[in-house]
């Protein structure tokens, strides 16, 4: 594994093309094939911390989702080439709080945002469990060279119609 | 169509078992899938208001998720049967909040839940859009049906690490 772990830079865990079983009837990624994208990257991300299929294996370890949360922000029709970039918001010795934005490839078109808190877990239970000796010290590497950047804006948000927005402000 | 709309009575959108094309290395459904489930409750809402194929047709409208939330509470294997449980959270004029559950089909046992903002929209921009005349009162009539039934605790979450939703607190 060559992990571009480090100096702050966002994590590219993703590339790839808008397949045509992903869309809709009006040729566009249909809203949960969006969150399949997210997940493959959360899968690369799974790799770079040492829970390939071989760290999985040696660990007895995985990673179940808690929590995702998307905004989906312009369409994306078939064919299109797309990457994730990934910023790390935060850890603990269990659980990897994530977020990954998908870019028209090569550009800085923003389509969807996607927030998510991933536990690491022991797969004989399964039960939450702590992060492996051998994985802990590359999810606090990826952690600390991300302490430093911007909270994205849409992070922790909470969904509510405008009205009640309005009211709680 | 005879759309269970009205009485407070949960809708029950959508019910079906788990297909093996959904799960991953483990037998279990992956996290894009369970969105996918819900968003098929989706499109069963949008026929009960009117916005079936032939109503998308007529009206030039459809509606597109703006933002959508997932929290995973259990593992669901390759064959299970499922059924979503909806409640409408609110709407306006454009938009339609709603809180799906998905259950083991005939069960009280919650897999996830997925709160979802739906925004009506004119495809022919594709911009927003007021609901049209004929899709207004069904909305409405939905929204009214639910007012009374007390909001799931999972609803308006956000997501953060346990040691910042304590600072918080």
């Amino acid at each position: 594994m060559s992990e571009p772990v480090g100096g702050g830079a966002l994590l590219t865990p993703w590339r790839g093309t808008v397949l045509p079983e992903w869309t809709d009837y009006n040729g566009h990624l249909r809203d949960a094939y969006y969150l399949l994208v997210f997940s493959m990257a959360t899968d690369a991300m799974m790799d770079m911390i040492g829970l390939d299929e071989a760290g999985r294996a040696a660990t007895g370890h995985s990673m179940f989702t808690l929590e995702s949360h998307i905004n989906y922000l312009l369409e994306v029709k078939q064919g299109t080439a797309v990457e994730v970039h990934t910023q790390v918001l935060g850890a603990d010795t269990k659980r990897l709080h994530v977020f990954h934005k998908l870019f028209v490839a090569g550009t800085d078109t923003l389509l969807a945002v996607n927030e998510q808190m991933q536990l690491n877990v022991e797969m004989s239970g399964p039960r939450a469990a702590p992060f492996a000796p051998t994985v802990l010290p590359r999810v606090q590497a990826m952690a600390a060279a991300h302490a430093g950047l911007p909270r994205p804006g849409y992070a922790g948000r909470s969904i509510a119609l405008p009205a009640a927005q309005q009211r709680r402000d």
